[in-house]
């Protein structure tokens, strides 16, 4: 299998009013995680109002991953399916006995992510297609028992709290360049997931040029030929 | 060696009013480590106002550890040594490949503690001993910001918040026993030595019965014949 075969392998992904604006942040673990085994799929864009297209996976949550008969649901078990499937693909984890740490960090990201909500739910609103903005602002004005602009209101507190979370992300990449060494893993995408999803549709700036995680956030947005950096974002 | 054989190595450790009450959390990960080492090693208790006994290590923090002219301080720093130094001894990562994750649990842990200070603070202040009290409170007060009762005063929303930290450990240890897989690992230390901390000073019910990490704790109170739960407690 050469780099530019496809794989056989469809990734269904949330996208926004712009298709091509795909600002899931468990999608792009899985996008960077393809990238990083040289695999080439098929994407599929999913709106919030499109989940018949996902019904054959049995649950209503992207990413998705079909191969062949085979159905994959959710980002870590994705992860895990695509490393076993190509072992001769470079390593996701860099060694099979740092697996089990990488998920904790996947679950670190997904315990942060909600800090990172308070920062840029309405600009993930502003950013869903028009025929999803019922259901997205129903949906999590009831998770959240309030208003998606009271949830946001108080911008630099909620900016602060996001940040503070971030500290071991910080000690770590202080020590060295990737969570997991040298070179970046799967755990770096867990984490830099958050990153690209904000960007995809806000302009916030999470991380200022004298933040210890400013290289290590360049280098992953150039890597894979620029996938991060050359994502659409959303034009208001 | 045999596990009676001591190891020639001296563990400066914080202690309080009782000598016997050793309670800081950076010093419990090096004690597990030890034990999980199967090293039995000389303790040396070092109240906040004995600095003078570390002053060979060149500075001001325990835990240090002593080999014959060797030294060491800090905690993540004494891990790596003890498993560099006794590679025969069961390892304290599992594996070379998961050292650099159990250092991003290790920094996670550490930016979680400040969340159960806000709940144990006041619990710690009663636990050092006397002649330390002026400089705890004193030092504290000036570090928070306000009196060490302000710091604690809303015991409920600290502890809730607390709680929301450790969702990443809830997380791993729903699906598995140990965070590095079927065995405790130094990882698990770095997380466990909170609850010791806690434990030791306060009889603030952290992990009822119905929590997932309830197993977990149960089963590292027990560890190594009993060393948590035979740990001396403050007695107000």
């Amino acid at each position: 299998m050469t780099a530019n075969d496809t794989s056989g392998l469809t990734l269904y992904e949330l996208a926004g009013a712009d298709p091509e604006v795909r600002f899931s942040p468990f999608c792009w673990r899985v996008r960077l995680a393809l990238a990083h085994k040289g695999l080439t799929v098929e994407h599929v864009p999913v709106r919030f109002s499109e989940k018949d297209k996902i019904a054959f996976s049995g649950q209503r949550l992207v990413p998705v991953l079909r191969d062949g008969d085979r159905v994959v649901a959710d980002s870590w078990r994705i992860a895990l399916y695509l490393e076993e499937r190509f072992p001769d693909h470079p390593s996701l984890f860099g060694s099979q006995a740092a697996i089990p740490l990488a998920q904790f960090v996947n679950a670190w990201a997904d315990s942060v992510s909600p800090y990172l909500l308070r920062v840029i739910l309405l600009d993930v609103y502003n950013a869903v297609h028009e025929s999803d903005r019922e259901y997205f602002r129903s949906s999590r004005e009831k998770r959240f028992g309030m208003r998606i602009e009271a949830f946001v209101a108080d911008k630099e507190a909620n900016l602060a709290l996001f940040q503070k979370q971030l500290q071991p992300l910080r000690t770590i990449l202080t020590d060295r360049d990737f969570l997991a060494g040298d070179e970046p893993t799967y755990a770096d995408y867990c984490a830099f997931g958050m990153f690209i999803w904000a960007r995809g549709v806000s302009s916030t700036v999470l991380i200022p040029p004298d933040d210890p995680l400013f290289a290590w956030h360049e280098h992953l947005m150039d890597a894979f030929d620029g996938l991060a950096r050359k994502a659409p974002r959303h034009r208001s």
